[in-house]
C-alpha cells in the first residue's frame, strides 16, 4: 500500500534565518530535512510532500489532506498564526482517522492541544545538553531497530511535568545531562486516529539528520497509517434490533 | 476535611415543563435530587451548593469556583447557550486540580468535549430499556458498597462506539435490554484534575433517586476530591541544577 | 514477510466425542476449524500447522516454537495435564517476543494465568443466548473490516468480573442475551510479546466457523506477529558510559 | 479508620553483617527504618508491626495476614528461600484486596514476579549516583506533598528496559548520574489488590532514613489500604436472570 505523507512546517526560522545556524543546518528547511529523512526509510513508493504556513490554506486545503495518510507537524514561534478553521480542519481530519506526527515544540500547536484538552507545558532549557533516549516499550513498532539508547550529543532539554493526558502508550523516556527526564515518545488514538509525539528535534540542533531519529520517525508513520476504513465517530439513534438488518462496519 | 461539591444544571428541562413528567419526577430540579442524593451519602459536614445556566456567570463565579472541590456537570438541551469564557475558566480549575463530574448527556458539553478532545459521539435511543451496570473495577473506591450489577429498571440507551479517548480507568460497563453497551462509568486525569463520567441519570426517568446511583456519585465525588496541593501546570525555563536550590511540591 | 503460525489445542473434546455435535461442528477438530479460517484471510505464503496435547511435548518441540511467530492456545477440560515445562517454555518465547492469542476458555489455562497473574475468573452459562461484539477500539488493526457488532447466534455467556489485569487496549466488549458483558478482545504486551485474549468459541457451537471471527482470529495473529528483533529481557550490569561504546538494539 | 501495615523484610544482609555499613545505616534494620518511616507520617493510629524471613512462616501466618491491611516487601539475597506455600498464601491475599509495597530489589521477588507474569529484569550498576525522582502524575496521592524532584545524594542504578507490565499508573520516573532512567515509582490493580513498586532503596545507602522517601511510602500505604470489601475472584455459574433476586456486592 502506498503511503502518502505530508510534513508541515510554520517555516519561520528559515525565513528569518534566526537561528543564524538554521541555514547550514536546515538548507531546505526543517520539513526538507524530515522529509528527506522519510524517504531513506519508507518504502519508495511512499509519496512524501511538505506544506508552510506561508502557502495558500498553510498548504492543507482539502484536496491534499484527502490524499494524506499521516501528517507530521513542526511549529514554534508562529503557533497563534494558524488559522483556526484549518486547524478544526486537520482535527476532523484526525478524528476521521489520518495519523498525525507532532514533533518538538509542536507541543503548544493548536492541534494538539485541542486534541490533548491539557495546557501540554513542560520544562525548557536551551542549553546545549546531550538527551539520551530510552525505549520503554520494546514490542512497539515505532521502537523497530531503534538503538537502546539513542545518543543526540546536543538538544534543548524538556523536562517533566509534561501536562498531557496519561499517554496510550510511552514508548520513549529522554533524560537529559542537566538530570531532568521526558516522556518524549507517546502515542494516542483519538476517534480513529493515532497520534504519536516525538520531542526531539529543534530549530538550533541537526537532529532531524540523525539517522536513529529518522528511523523513529519512519517507524511512527508507518505506525500511524490508518489501519482501518474509517469515518468521523457520529450520533446515530438506531431502533431496537437495528443490527439484524445491518451492521456498521 | 470537608468537601466543598457544587451541582450544575442547565435547568432547562425544568424551565419549560418538558418532559412533562419532570415536574413530578424531579420537582426540585435534577439538580435538586442530585444534591440530595448526596447530602444522604456524603459526610454530614459537605457543603453541597448548586448552580445553573440562568444564574448570573451561570452560577461559576470565581469566589463559587475558589470554594469548590468538586464540580458536577448536568446539560443536555442547552449546551450551546453556555458562554465560552465559563467554560475555559471551568476548564482552568480542572486542569489546576478541582474535580469534575459529568453526567449523562453531559458528554455533549463543551467543557468535557474541550477536556477529551474527540467528538465524545454515541447511540442513543430512548426506549425505557432496563440498563445494567457491572463493575469491572473492583478494587476502585467508586465501586465502593455498588452492587453487580446495578439495575435501573428504566433508562435512556446509550451505545458504543462512544467516541472518547481510552478511559485512564474503566470503573463500570452497561448493557441495555436491546443488547447494546456502553462504557459508563470512566476516569481522567488531566493536568493535577480529576474527571469521572457517569452515563446513568436522564430528564425522562427517575434514575437520580436510585440509591445505587446516588452512593455512586458520593464515590465520584470523594475520588475526585484534589488530593494534592495543586496548580495549573505551567512552563518554566530553570537553569541547570536549580533543584539544588530548591525543588517544586 | 512469511507468518510462521501454530494453533495449538487440547483436543480432548474431541477424542472424547463429547459434546456429540462436537464430530458434525468441528470435524478436524476445533484447531482443525480455526487453521482453515487463518487460511482463508492470511496471506497465501502463511504456514499454518497444528499441534495437540497428545503430540510428544504437546507438539511444542523448541524445533517448532523457533519457527512460530504466533500461537494460538485452545484448551478447556485438560488444563492440568499440560506440563509445567512445556508451559514455561511457551512462556519464555512470549517474553522473547513470540506473539499469542488465548481463546475462549483459554482464559483457566496455566499459561494464561501465568502471564496475567491474576485468578483470571470470570461468570459462565452454557444457555445458547446471543453474543453480540461490539468494536471500543475503532482504529485498532484488529478490528479492520469487522462488523459492528459481530451478531453471534448462539453462545456460551462469559460474564464480569474477568479478573484479568486492566488490558492495555479493550478491542471488544460483548453483552449477551441475559443481559451479562464481557471484556471479549483485549491486547497485553509482556516482555516482548503481545498477547491477545479472544473469548467467542466454544465446543458446544460453531463459531470459529463464523466468517468474522475468523477475520477477527487473522487480524489477531497479524497484530501480534513481532514486529521488532526481540529476545528475552535480561538482567544487565554496564558501567558507567557504557553507550558511548555501543548500545542494544 | 485505623490502618494496619506489615512490613517483611529478608533480614540478611543484616544478619550477615554485609556490607559492613548496614549496621550504622539501619541498626534497626532495613524494616526498622522503613516502619520508624511510616510511624511518622500515618495517622498515630496505624498499627505497624515488621516480619522477616527468619519468623516462623516468615512471620505471615494466617492470622497476621488476617490483621494486614497493606504488606510491604524487601528482599535482595534471599529470594529462593521464600517458600512458595507463603507467596502463594500472599497473593491470594492481594488478590483478594490486601495492599502491597514492593520495595528495590523486591523487584526480583516470587510474589512480584508471579504478579507481574515477566522477567522484571532491569540494569543496575552500584556506583553511589545521584538519583532525581520526578513526578509525571501530580494528581495522584501518592505524589502528595513529595517535592519535585526528590533529590537523593547515593543510590544504586536501575535503569530501563524495566521488563514489567506497561503500569496502570506511572506515578514517578527518575534520572541517574550516569544518564539512564527508570519508572522508579509505578502502579498495579490485580483481582480486588493495590500494588505500589517503589524502586529507591538500597542497603547500601541510608534512603530509607530520606524524608522524602518515607513520604512516599506512607502516601503508598494509604493508596494501598482496600477501598471496598473485597474477596478473591471466584468463578460462577448464575442462572439466567438472577440479578433480579440479589446482586453482588
Amino acid at each position: 500500500m502506498t503511503i502518502h505523507v505530508t510534513v508541515w512546517n510554520e517555516n519561520v526560522h528559515e525565513t528569518l534565518g534566526t537561528p543564524a545556524s538554521i541555514a547550514s543546518d536546515y538548507p531546505e528547511g526543517i520539513h526538507g530535512a524530515i522529509a528527506a529523512g522519510l524517504r531513506k526509510y519508507l518504502d519508495d513508493d511512499a509519496v512524501i510532500r511538505t506544506a508552510t504556513l506561508q502557502d495558500p490554506e498553510h498548504g492543507l486545503t482539502h484536496a491534499v489532506l484527502d490524499e494524506t495518510d499521516v501528517l507530521l507537524w513542526w511549529g514554534h514561534k508562529a503557533h497563534g498564526e494558524v488559522s483556526d478553521e484549518i486547524v478544526e480542519r486537520v482535527r476532523q481530519r484526525v478524528l476521521s482517522g489520518m495519523g498525525l506526527l507532532v514533533l518538538h515544540s509542536g507541543h503548544f500547536s493548536k492541534i494538539f492541544k485541542q486534541l490533548m484538552g491539557t495546557t501540554c507545558s513542560l520544562k525548557w532549557r536551551n542549553d546545549g545538553e546531550r538527551e539520551l533516549v530510552w525505549t520503554v516499550a520494546p514490542s512497539h513498532e515505532i521502537a523497530s531497530g531503534i538503538p537502546h539508547p539513542i545518543n543526540i550529543p546536543h538538544q534543548e532539554m524538556y523536562g517533566e511535568f509534561f501536562d498531557v493526558p496519561a499517554p496510550d502508550e510511552v514508548v520513549f523516556i529522554s533524560s537529559f545531562e542537566g538530570g531532568e527526564v521526558f516522556r518524549s515518545g507517546v502515542t494516542y488514538q483519538r476517534g480513529a486516529g493515532r497520534i504519536f509525539y516525538f520531542s526531539p528535534g529543534d530549530q538550533d540542533y541537526p537532529v532531524y539528520h540523525q539517522d536513529e531519529i529518522q528511523r523513529v520517525l519512519a517507524n511512527g508513520v508507518r505506525w500511524a497509517v490508518p489501519k482501518v476504513e474509517a469515518a468521523l465517530p457520529a450520533v446515530t439513534n438506531p431502533a431496537r434490533d437495528w443490527f439484524l438488518e445491518s451492521t456498521e462496519s
